[in-house]
C-alpha cells in the first residue's frame, strides 16, 4: 500500500484521486489546492483524506510516501522539487516542466536522492499502446521504417499555446515509447491562420539514429477529427485508427522484399509481399488505473517506471526544438546540440 | 474537326489513341513509333491512319494539324520542339520536359510561332477535380487556409525515379489548379529505405502568396492505398477521397470565426462553427476524352489550355526544388531564385 | 413549475431524478423503492426528496402532480393505474406494460380523468429521431416505400426474454413516430440458437395501409454491432447510421420516376435519378432532458404527449401480434383481428 | 484439351469465348447466333472459329466435345437437350431452365447419357467465394447459426422480372455452395412500388435441416450500393463485404459459450467471448477463367462440377418456392412438397 498525496484538484486531480482511492496499492492520505472552494470539493470527494491549501504542512506529513501533481505546468518545476527534497517520489502531469533545463535538474535531483521521478503521459497506458507496445517489440514489424501520425480535428484556438504544445506531446510521448529512441534531428513547419501569433496547424518530421522517419500532421483546422497513425516496417505494418470502436489496431502482412539482382551484384531486386490483415483483440484497461498501480509498485522498486523522468524530459527538448525550428522556417536541428 | 497524329504507342499511347478517334471533333490522321511490332499494332487498331517509324515524314505531312507526345520523358524535348517548328500545335505527356530550362524555351517557341502547347495532366478533366475547381473558385469555402494531401500505397520500388517524380506531378497539377498561385517556398524531406538510393518517402511543404501552405504525404510503403485531400478554407472545408465509389468530395460547412474581443481591441476571439455536410454528385465524365475535345478546341482558337505549357512548367520547376532540398536535408528554398 | 415523484431506483431511476431535479421547469418532490439500500443512495443524490417504500404514502400527497415509473414492467399496470386514481399524471417506462389489454385500459382511465400518461420510449428525443422526424413530415421524401432497420451486436442472450422484446420497442417507436401510422399486418420469422428457448434471432414485417413496408433485423449473434436504418422514397432517401460520429443520417437526393410509356398508354417508364447527398447537422439535445421538459409541458397542458400512451399501448399491441407470428412459424396476422 | 462450341454471342458469349479461347485446357472450335451481325462479330473475334446460325449444323460436328449456352433463358432447355442427345457436354448460363421440371429432366438425361450438365454460376469461382467455401468447410466457424445477406442498389426497375428473379440467383447459389444443403421451408415476401406489377423489393428466408436459418434482402430502391452478408458461427463469425476493395472478408474469433448452470441441471449459461478479427487475404483469380478450366477438367473426368444441373435445379426449385410464396403473402411453403 503506498500512501500518496494529490496537489492540484483542477480538471485532472479529481479523476486521478478516484483512481487513488480506489486502487487496493494505493491509498489517498491528503489533497492540496490553493482554491477554497475546490479543498471544499475535494475534501466531499474524500472525506478521509488530509484536505489543505498549505504545501509545506503536506509535505513534512511522514505518512505522505508519494506527491502526484496535477496543477499547470509553470508550477511543476517547484512543486516536484520541493517534494523529492522532502524525500517524496514524484508522479508529475505532462509535460514534466515548462524548461529541458528545469526537467534536467528534477531528474538529476531524483537519481541522487534514490527517489522515482515519473510523468503522467496516461495514453502510454491504454490498451492500444499496450497492443502497440507488444506488437513492435516483439519484432514480428521487421526494421522499423516510418511512422506517419495524424492527429487533426476543428478545434478552439488558443491564446497561450500552439497546437504543437497542445497535441505533439501525445504523440512524442507514445513514438518514444514505442522505439525507445531519441530522434537526431527535428523539423517543423506551421501556419499561423488567425491573426492571432499561434500555430494551428504544425507539421514535425524527426529522423532517428536507426534511419527510422516520424511525421506528425497536427492541427486545429480540420472539418472531420482523425487520430490515425501508421507504422510501417520491413515485414509488417500497422494501421492505428483511434477512433475506431471494434478494431482500433489494423496489422498488415505487407512489406517490401529485397534480393540481389541475379544479373548484377550491384542490383538490388526489390519487390512487394501481400498477405492476410489482423486486428487484434485489444486489451480492455482503463489507463490512469493502471499507471496509478504501475507507479505505485515503481515507489515500492518493484517496477521501472516506463514514463520516467528522463523520458519527460526527452519529449520537452523535442517540443523546445521543434518550436525553434518553427521559428527558423523548419530548419532541420541537431537535437543533441540544443 | 482537328486532325491529329500520335507519337509513343506505348502504354498510353492506345488510350489516345481511342479517344482521338472516336471524338467527333478529331481525327487521328497518323502514329509514329520506333518499335516495328507496335507499329503493326497501331496500324490493326487504327486502320486507316499513316503509320510510320520516320518522325520527320510525319512532321512533313500537312494533314497533321496537331501533335500528341506519348513517348518517354527523355524525348519529350526534341521531339515538341520539332513539332512546333513544323507549325504543328502540340499536347505532351506530363511531366513536359525533364528540365525546367527545356520547358521554359519550348513555352517561348510556341508563343512566339502563335502554336498552342499543353500538357496532358489528366487528372484535371476529371469529374472530381472539375467538380473541386467549381468549389474553390466559387468563393465559397472563403480564404484558403491549407491543403494536405495523402497520396500513399504499397507500390513498387523503381529504380530510375523516386516516389516525388512518380505521385508528385498529380498533386502539383491539381493544387496549381484549383488555387491559381505559385508557391513562394518548397521544402522536401525524404527516406530511402532500400538500399537502393531513390526516396521511397516523400514529404513536400509549399507555401504560397495568399499564406496558403500546401503539405504533401508521398509513399509507396504503406499497407493501404490512400488518396485523400483536405482543403480547409475560412467558411468551408473539403475532405476529397478519391477512392470512395459514391462520395468522393465532401464538403463540410464548418470553419472558424474571429471577432474582435470586446474587453480588449487588441485581442481576437475564435471561435468555431459546424454544420452540414454536403456530397454533391459528381459528373460522370471519362476524362481523357474531355481533355482531347479542349485541346481540339484550344487548337481551333475556341478555348485556352487548362494545362498549358506554363502551367507544366511550373510543376517541373516545383520538382526540381523539391528535388534540391531533399538533398540538401529539407532546407527551404525559394522558388523565385531557382 | 411540475412537480414529480419517482417510483423505482434502480439502474434508470437515478437519470431520471437527476434530469428531473436539474430541469428549470421541474421539481423532485418524492422517491419511492421497496429496497432500503437504494432508499439511502435516493436519499443521498436527492437531500430535499421525500424517499419512502411506501408507495400509497407518496400517492397521498398533495404536492405530488406528476409520477414516473421506473420499476420492472411486472409493476407498471398496478403502480400507474393506482397513480392515475390518485388524479396524477404518468410517465412510465417502456413498454408500458407487459399485456397490451392493461395499457388499454391505463389509456381509457386517464382520458376518463383528463390526465396525462406517456411512455418513456427515450430515443423518440434524440438529435437524430428529432431530425428525421423533421425530414419525414416536411415530405421531401415524398412517397414513403420501404422503411429496412438492422439493430444486432453479439449480445449477452437473456433467459427471460426474447431479441424481439430486448430490441424491437426501439424500432417500433421510432417507425411509429416517423410515419404516425398502425401497420395492417405482421410477420416474425426467428431462430433460438441456443439450447434456451427464447429466440436470440427475430425478423418482423410489417405492412402499413399507405404500402409502406418496414422489416427488421434483430440480433444477439452478430459480430459487429450495427445500428443502421434506411427509409426509401419517392424522392429521396436517408440512411441513418447511429454509430457514426459525425455524420449520423445521410439524406439521398436519389429516387426512381415514372412517366407513362409513349409508345403505349398501359406502360409506366420507370428510371432512376442520381444528385447530392447531405448530411445534416443533429441537433445536440441530451435526449432524456428533452424528454422530461415536454413531459412537464403535457402535464401543465402545453403539449401533447409525442409518446402517448395510445402510442405505447401500439408497441406492445404489434410486440404481441409479432410473438404469436413466431409461434406461428411466420405466419401474416392481421393486426386489428389481435 | 477440350474443344468446345458456343452458343449465343450477346453480352456475356464474348467474354466465355475469349476465355476458352485463351485457357490452354480448352478451344474454341464453334459460335452459334441467329444474329447474322452477331455472327460477323463472332468470326472477327476468333478467326479460327467455325461461326454459324445453324444450331444443327453445329452439333453434328465431331470435333465438338462440349457446348456453352449463352442465350436467353428460354432457349436453354431446347438448346441444351439437344447437345446432350448429341453426346456433347454442357455448360448453361444461369438459371439453368425457365421450370424446374425441365431441369430436373436435363439432369436425369445427363445421368443416363453419362455426359456433364453443369451451371454458370460464375460468382462461386470468384477468390471471395473459394475463400469462404474454406472457412466453412474447415469448421473453423463452428455449427452454422444464420446467414444473413443484403444486396441492395438503386437500380432500373424491369417490366419482364422482379427482383427476386434477378438478384437471389447469386445469394442462392453461394449460400447453397457454402453449407451443402437444401433448405426445408421457404417465404418470401415482397413489395411493388412502382405502378408496374413486378416486386422491386423482396426479403427471403429460408430453413435447413440443420437448424441454419438464411435471410436475404434484395432491392432495387436503395441510396447506396451493399453487397454485404454475415455468417454467423458458434465459434467463429463471418463478415463479406464485397464492395471493400482490400479486407473483403473479415473473420471475427468471436461466438457464444454455452455451459451447463451449477445451480440447476436445467438451466444453460450462455455467455459471449471476443477475440480477434482476421481478414485473409483473397486469391486474385479471374473467375470466369477459373470455371471454363474447372469444366474442362469436368469433361475430361478429372472433377466433379461445384455448380453441376442438380446444384441448379435446386437454385431454380427454391425460387419458384420463394414466388409462390410472394403470391400468398409471405406463407412458409415446405420445399419437399413443391
Amino acid at each position: 500500500m503506498t500512501r500518496m498525496a494529490l496537489v492540484g484538484y483542477g480538471y485532472w486531480g479529481p479523476k486521478l484521486a478516484r483512481n487513488i482511492a480506489s486502487n487496493p496499492e494505493t491509498a489517498l492520505v491528503g489533497v492540496c489546492d490553493l482554491r477554497e472552494e475546490r479543498q471544499a470539493h475535494a475534501q466531499r470527494d474524500n472525506p478521509t483524506a488530509f484536505v489543505t491549501g498549505d504545501y509545506d504542512a503536506l509535505m513534512a506529513r511522514d505518512d505522505v510516501q508519494a506527491v502526484v501533481i496535477a496543477t499547470p505546468v509553470a508550477a511543476h518545476y517547484r512543486l516536484a522539487r520541493q517534494a523529492l527534497l522532502a524525500g517524496k517520489h514524484v508522479l508529475v502531469e505532462k509535460p514534466i516542466t515548462e524548461k529541458s533545463s528545469e526537467a534536467a535538474e528534477l531528474c538529476a535531483l531524483a537519481e541522487n536522492l534514490g527517489l522515482v521521478l515519473a510523468v503522467d503521459h496516461t495514453f502510454l497506458f491504454t490498451g492500444a499502446v499496450t497492443k502497440l507496445k507488444q506488437l513492435v517489440s516483439s519484432g514480428e514489424l521487421g526494421e522499423l521504417y516510418y511512422i506517419d501520425s495524424v492527429r487533426v480535428n476543428l478545434g478552439l484556438f488558443q491564446h497561450d499555446v500552439n497546437v504543437l504544445y497542445d497535441l505533439a506531446p501525445h504523440d512524442l510521448s507514445i513514438v518514444s515509447h514505442l522505439v525507445g529512441q531519441t530522434p537526431v534531428t527535428v523539423q517543423a513547419m506551421g501556419a499561423c491562420h488567425a491573426r492571432a501569433c499561434q500555430e494551428n496547424l504544425v507539421y514535425m518530421h524527426l529522423e532517428y539514429p536507426s534511419g527510422l522517419v516520424a511525421h506528425f500532421h497536427l492541427s486545429w483546422l480540420a472539418p472531420v477529427k482523425i487520430r490515425k497513425t501508421l507504422i510501417a516496417g520491413t515485414n509488417k505494418m500497422i494501421v492505428w485508427d483511434d477512433l475506431e470502436q471494434s478494431e482500433k489496431i489494423k496489422v498488415y502482412d505487407k512489406g517490401i522484399t529485397m534480393a540481389p539482382d541475379e544479373e548484377s551484384l550491384h542490383n538490388i531486386k526489390i519487390d512487394y509481399r501481400t498477405g492476410d490483415m489482423l486486428a487484434p483483440k485489444i486489451p480492455g484497461q482503463e489507463a490512469l488505473s493502471a499507471e496509478i498501480g504501475h507507479f505505485a509498485r515503481c515507489c515500492r522498486g518493484e517496477e521501472t517506471p516506463i514514463s520516467s523522468g528522463r523520458f519527460g524530459l526527452d519529449v520537452v527538448r523535442i517540443l523546445e526544438a521543434a518550436q525553434q525550428s518553427l521559428r527558423q522556417g523548419g530548419a532541420r536541428l541537431e537535437l543533441a546540440g540544443m
